[in-house]
């Protein structure tokens, strides 16, 4: 019997789906210039037992599997390989529970990232990891990837806040790790090893999560800077002065003038870049810190600087940093760079993205998590331009080379995927890749289990 | 050549020590009634290297390696095995680094816990887990307990401040795992994998932990109860009321009058069970909660409230808590239980201790972090008695099951080791300790990682 025929005979309530063109628009993520496989089909399952089943068919025919949510991955990390079954994990989107007492909630692998928030601040509570795909991307995705966002400077990122998981192994078995209670320390923590794995060591069908209580209403305090090098060091200001923001984030002028020329703000003419920090600390220490970073952003060189307590307000600030990406797109395909440096790096970081954009004639624009030193350079290239496309190839190597060098890490929060592959082997020692590739084999031993991503 | 002439050939600065007596003193922590088995000798390394090279000696020759810090471990996770080497780690005690930029700290693993926290007190910062042991208790025993404490209701375990970790694996090979940034994404979880891994997937040789700044000073809230049960129902009024203390702890009458017996403190005299938070929030906030806590206490019955701003008389409300243990300990060897149930079961867990504590005749104290319902019934038996101590067992083993019963833990925060290896089988499915003994076969090849541990 086939595989198709083994998919067929589980009977699953959505049939497996074929038609190449439908399988071409489930076959990647958001990461441009990653390779892309050609799966011989691609499923819809709506409980973890029919996941369980799909895993156990593919795994007897021999077929890789590929687990994917809702494709805005940036590290191609949901990318088809030929001939697997795409698992689409899209249609198990309910808040199975949410528990106001013990802070938790568990979800389904689809639910989107801002669904659970939504459901959260129904009891008064919070689920923090808040990637800027959080209107899109799901908590199975999140969690494959380990993601962050801007909230992560203060409140820590996706592995953080996950206590339990259901999954497929790569042995087919459903079982459950992790726990609902506040502690626990009864065996490895297999729950934190799985979130980060991109997929590659089982196929995750629901997530208990920890939530904590919505912050108070936040201070936001905006910073003009003559330069990106300037805001970097406004952010080691920052860091030198004990402060810790609930945000803190960097917008540079070639997204300034993006979301210009899209939407008409007039931000651009005013500054070179743009830091937007956040703080929700209670009772009137938000507004201490506030102006205690204002001091941090002048004494930096800042050519202009206001905190604001009115929410819209501060939300059109922040618009400013959530339209960069879409407004970049625009202009051709972007390709998305996650680099993470120490605090104290992050201007001498800019600067070399700087240079490399000069040396290699690329327009690299600059968003970043400046607070805790993740960069998120963009390489916007002409659309067709294939020389525009090796010259910033070359710039993103060396930009994954120059943060190395400053002791940071190839990825800050996007994943290995398929485009950090060989960052991930130049930043381990071949005695730690060993390690990956070791527990990888314990767990998923026939290494069908989204082969090839990651390492 | 013999283990011990290959040791001998390693030219360590302390000699590997042979002596029974002194083997004796190295050979167990403190959990009551754990197997302990007859080490071939002791070493005391200094330097990561010669960590790797006694690891290399003893996988050559196939002898089994016990690591420890100070012994204070209470499930006999760094109990010897019969022929193992026992790599005591204490010599390795220096604070390398503190980055108050990064907020970060480096440490080698004999580092004690209250020493860690003066240094980064030193630079305004502070290192959160804080193990009851904290005064006796090393780094490297916390990281591989995944040690908890008073402040973990808000501040999170060990785990959660584990950046990166240096390790000699069970290859024997010298490795970094982890990182220094905020945050990193770059393969597996491995810094967490072995953090909570009891010794059993390395030897740790250098943590790098994140700091947090000092909190404000804490406003204290106490509260007198008529029994554990009651205290209990106000732990969950706690919790349904949103709050957020930095410590929620309970003691009852058999430590507290263990403790009036000892110090003639004569708090016995007024309460069945005592509760003693913390909030630390600052600008007015801790005040504002303190206030409503103190409501929360007295209409779940309390007989007494109050609280305190006072430093003073703060410490000495949480010295009965400090003091209950070592009290106790005069009166007898003291098993202790550390299972953790969600925060909503509290009352009706210490009701199932008290009613088992009756049924096997048994004295049972209790001291926990109520607050994330990490509880810590103590089983006190008459020295020498051994009908006791099978009446001790078979409560025990009740206590555990009755936490799993309530959807709870058989461990919060002590670990496995060997105490709980029973209950470590009844919590987890056959098929998740089968991926436990795969992961561990992964990277202990030679399974010579303190065999027998954790499962």
């Amino acid at each position: 019997m086939s595989l198709l025929d083994a998919l067929a005979d589980l009977a699953l309530p959505d049939p497996a789906l074929t038609d190449p063109d439908v399988l071409a628009g489930l076959s990647h993520d958001d990461a441009e210039w990653a390779p892309v496989g050609a799966p011989l089909a691609a499923v819809r399952p709506r409980t973890p037992e029919q996941v369980r089943d799909v895993v156990r068919a593919c795994l007897a025919h021999g077929a890789p599997i590929v687990p994917r949510g809702a494709g805005t991955g940036l590290s191609g990390g949901a990318n088809a390989v030929d001939g697997c079954v795409v698992v689409a994990l899209d249609r198990m989107n309910r808040v199975l529970e949410i528990d106001p007492l013990e802070r938790l909630a568990v979800v389904q692998p689809g639910v989107i990232n801002d669904d659970l928030r939504r459901a959260a601040a129904e009891h008064g509570l919070w689920y923090p990891p808040d990637p800027a795909s959080s209107p899109w991307s799901t908590i199975g995705g999140n969690v494959a990837t380990n993601a962050g966002g801007l909230c992560c400077v203060k409140y820590g990122v996706t592995r953080d806040y996950v206590l339990g998981l259901q999954l497929v192994t790569g042995t087919g078995d459903l079982v459950r790790l992790g726990r609902r209670t506040a502690k626990g320390v009864a065996g490895y923590d297999l729950t934190g090893l799985v979130v980060g794995s991109e997929g590659t060591l089982g196929v995750v069908t629901e997530v208990t999560v920890r939530l904590r209580p919505l912050p108070p209403p936040a201070v936001t305090v905006a910073g003009y800077f003559p330069s990106v090098v300037t805001a970097g060091e406004a952010v080691r200001a920052t860091a030198e002065a004990g402060l810790t923001p609930a945000a803190l984030e960097l917008v540079d002028r070639h997204c300034l003038r993006a979301v210009d020329e899209w939407k008409r703000t007039g931000v651009s003419a005013d500054a070179d870049a743009v830091l937007l920090a956040r703080f929700d600390d209670p009772g009137g220490a938000a507004e201490a810190a506030a102006e205690r970073m204002l001091a941090c952003f002048e004494a930096a060189g800042a050519t202009w600087a206001a905190r604001s307590t009115d929410e819209a307000e501060s939300e059109a600030l922040f618009s400013a940093r959530r339209l960069a990406y879409p407004a970049l797109e625009r202009l051709g395909p972007v390709l998305t760079e996650d680099v993470c440096v120490p605090k104290s790096k992050v201007a001498e970081m800019l600067g070399r993205v700087e240079r490399a954009a000069e040396r290699h004639d690329v327009t690299i624009a600059n968003i970043a998590h400046a607070g805790d030193g993740n960069l998120h350079p963009l390489l916007v290239t002409p659309p067709g331009d294939e020389a525009a496309r090796a010259r910033a190839q070359a710039a993103f190597d060396e930009i994954v080379a120059a943060a190395l060098e400053l002791g940071g890490t190839v990825t800050g929060e996007h994943g290995v995927g398929l485009l950090k592959r060989p960052g991930l082997a130049a930043e381990l020692s071949p005695e730690v890749l060993a390690m990956h590739r070791a527990v990888k084999a314990a767990l998923d031993p026939s290494g069908l289990l989204n082969p090839g991503k990651a390492f």
